[in-house]
């Protein structure tokens, strides 16, 4: 294919013709097609649905250790469950609280408590004049909009293949005590599918931060979910490597079944040192008596062991690979060689992470909607949603069926190439 | 029966001589009974067995809208499961938010979202020097434990057979701006079983707080835990009271199927107006994507209606009764007459709310801990723990199996007497 640049005007003109022809033809089908979140198919929920058949009235609801489910109780987690989820995080069960069904709702208070309780002890941060989050980007909104929220300032830091600018996260946090904390998707990163290298991983335990209470956000969201049997990424285990690095206190780990069993029906955790969890119990003993221990139970029965929900996670890929596979094959066979656009091709997780030419994001957002198909929002994988070279988009292909999605990706390439075309020319004139 | 203290030291050195030895019986018992908190029993637990059955995957887990239980989003909860809760709680399901499994935890998170983002534009109440709290006594430790949490200062405010004492709460919130709320649990009151009257109820809808982010916070958590099928406490609805004295955003509602379905597995809400959902839904879309609704939907199609849930807690009744009744009896028969002691008979709830000579209730807490039964620490039932008179204690009937409750009433009555009778012989000296 031609470089789009490479062309002259008057090919570039005739191409947009034809282009918007095509177009057109879209906007007639009246699509209704919504890519803008990470939600699992129904094809993927249906997956799960034995969890609805493994307790029944017949059964025992008790632990190993006497507790039964169906009553108050047991702050923290039950311990088949903190076992399972310790499994899937890789960390002794003893460093885990298992929450509620969301671990957006645990990060959420992680903040929250730290701005009126603070940090083992340091000063609630409500009582700062000013607390400040690195940020780095392309991320993921949902963690931007908490820290938003308090009132946090945000600082972008570039991604790039081996995960966050690690010279700048470390000049940063050793020089200002004002960062308070880093926002990290680790494996199949939110939204470009990186997962951090091991010299990341090693660097990030070694942080030497000015502030006492700052700490690593490590929400590994994405920890089982591979799209392949083999060719898999591998994550340096963070309490493991903090702790070696004699520094157990520096990171708060978090996860969720949400994108295993059923998104809003999981359960979460957090997993970190016993000191932080100490600081997390004094407060999660005034907020409840404890989390749905039956969904805990359930959970368990469903799963069995770690081995089991590989195994499940193995059925996720069947789903989500041919998609992945679509919509990289769709841009290369479409975009690939007009150099007017790159994405990532990831070996798990939920997003792929699209680039087009600066400036050109926003506009190909909002033509994608004008022909029916919903897209996350322009400029919402950085901080205040504003992407300073409006390029980024953010792919997510696993709610709609594969054949929608494939209609989808082609209005969104088509999409992509008229606007690309419009920047060219204008910048010509 | 002759008071204790008409009778003559001798007399009550006698008498206490027979009571020891009847203690020491019961030590050597080796008793192991807790009635420490209100938790249903294990024969209760199983009337909601059938919960488990409801939802099975051959079922099709979509509400009435189209809505896929199974998936993400509905950040205020299905419909199905506001008509059922608003039934419930007697509120429009309009005025509802349906949360996780914890109603303890919506009032938390209430308190900690007004410390850091105040209340309906209000300055956050971490901004501020003091802020107070009224707490009707006897309480509800955990609601204490909450304000206590936060740094709140808290004002004890009597209790009687109406409700608090109204007229000290009308002059203190209209006389002090600092004054941001007051805890109350209307209905079968833990611990004193108490109602609030008509006019109690009027007399809050007409509250003129000083602090315009004033609020009532209504724990009606035991709205249809009546132990008798006539003979039931009736309350006026405060959402709709508060809406004819013209101050509609003054309470907000508590509620949840803890004590319906399961403790831990149920589901929570929130009733208020639409001023003050508008304001919680300001944070609460960034604390979450949504609540657990495969649960809303087990709850929705467990109970189908509120008549299905009402016919449900004819058999918690069933279960509770005779529990409060033994309870009661056994208080009659030992202690009646003998003027050290007075209790309340709830028609429903949870607790029994037991008055001992001022200074002893701690005395009789101990004695029979040693003996093997555990109560409610004394002073819990005040804030920061601190009984003034040292004489109220809690008592939770409903966990222990019938043949352990009266044991460990007998227990209890025996320790009152002892404690009791030093009391008044060391007055003499």
């Amino acid at each position: 294919m031609q470089p789009y640049t490479e062309m002259s005007t008057e090919e570039l003109q005739a191409l947009r013709k034809k282009l918007s022809s095509h177009y057109r033809e879209f906007q007639v089908k009246d699509l209704r097609l919504d890519m803008s979140r990470g939600k699992p198919s129904a094809e993927q929920l249906d997956l799960s649905m034995g969890m609805m058949d493994v307790l029944s009235s017949e059964d025992d609801l008790t632990c190993e250790d006497g507790t039964d489910c169906r009553n108050y109780g047991v702050l923290t987690g039950i311990k088949e469950a903190k076992e399972l989820i310790g499994d899937m995080m890789e960390v002794n069960p003893e460093n885990i609280i298992i929450y509620g069904n969301s671990s957006l709702n645990v990060m959420f208070d992680t903040i929250a408590r730290s701005m009126t309780h603070g940090v083992m002890g340091c000063t609630p941060w409500c009582k700062l004049d000013k607390v400040k989050f690195l940020c780095p980007v392309p991320g993921y909104d949902r963690h931007f909009a908490i820290t938003e929220y308090f009132g946090i300032e945000m600082i972008n830091v570039p991604m790039d293949e081996n995960g966050p600018d690690m010279d700048m996260v470390e000049q940063l946090v050793a020089s200002d005590d004002t960062i308070k904390g880093i926002w990290c998707v680790p494996k199949y990163s939110n939204p470009t599918g990186t997962s951090y290298s091991d010299a990341t991983v090693r660097r990030f335990a070694r942080l030497k931060p000015a502030a006492p209470d700052f700490r690593i956000y490590w929400d590994n969201a994405y920890g089982v979910h591979h799209l392949y049997d083999h060719d898999q990424d591998h994550l340096i285990e963070i309490l493991a490597e903090c702790k070696r690095a004699g520094a157990p206190d520096l990171v708060y780990k978090f996860s969720s079944t949400s994108k295993i069993s059923f998104p809003g029906s999981g359960i979460a955790a957090i997993a970190t040192s016993h000191n932080n969890l100490e600081d997390i119990e004094k407060q999660l003993k005034f907020q409840t008596i404890g989390h749905d221990k039956v969904n805990q139970l359930r959970h368990v029965r469903f799963f069995g062991d770690i081995h089991g929900m590989c195994e499940h996670m193995r059925l996720h890929a069947d789903v989500m690979r041919p998609k992945f596979e679509a919509v990289t094959s769709i841009l290369e066979r479409e975009l690939g060689g007009l150099e007017i656009a790159s994405w990532t091709s990831p070996k798990g997780g939920y997003f792929i992470s699209f680039d087009s030419l600066d400036g050109c994001a926003k506009s190909i957002v909002a033509r994608c909607k004008k022909a029916g198909l919903i897209i996350t929002g322009a400029g919402a994988t950085y901080p205040y949603g504003r992407d300073p070279h409006d390029s980024n988009i953010r792919i997510a292909p696993s709610y709609p069926p594969l054949g929608d999605l494939v209609v989808a990706m082609e209005l969104f390439a088509l999409c992509v190439k008229i606007v690309s075309i419009d920047k060219i020319l204008a910048e010509r004139k």
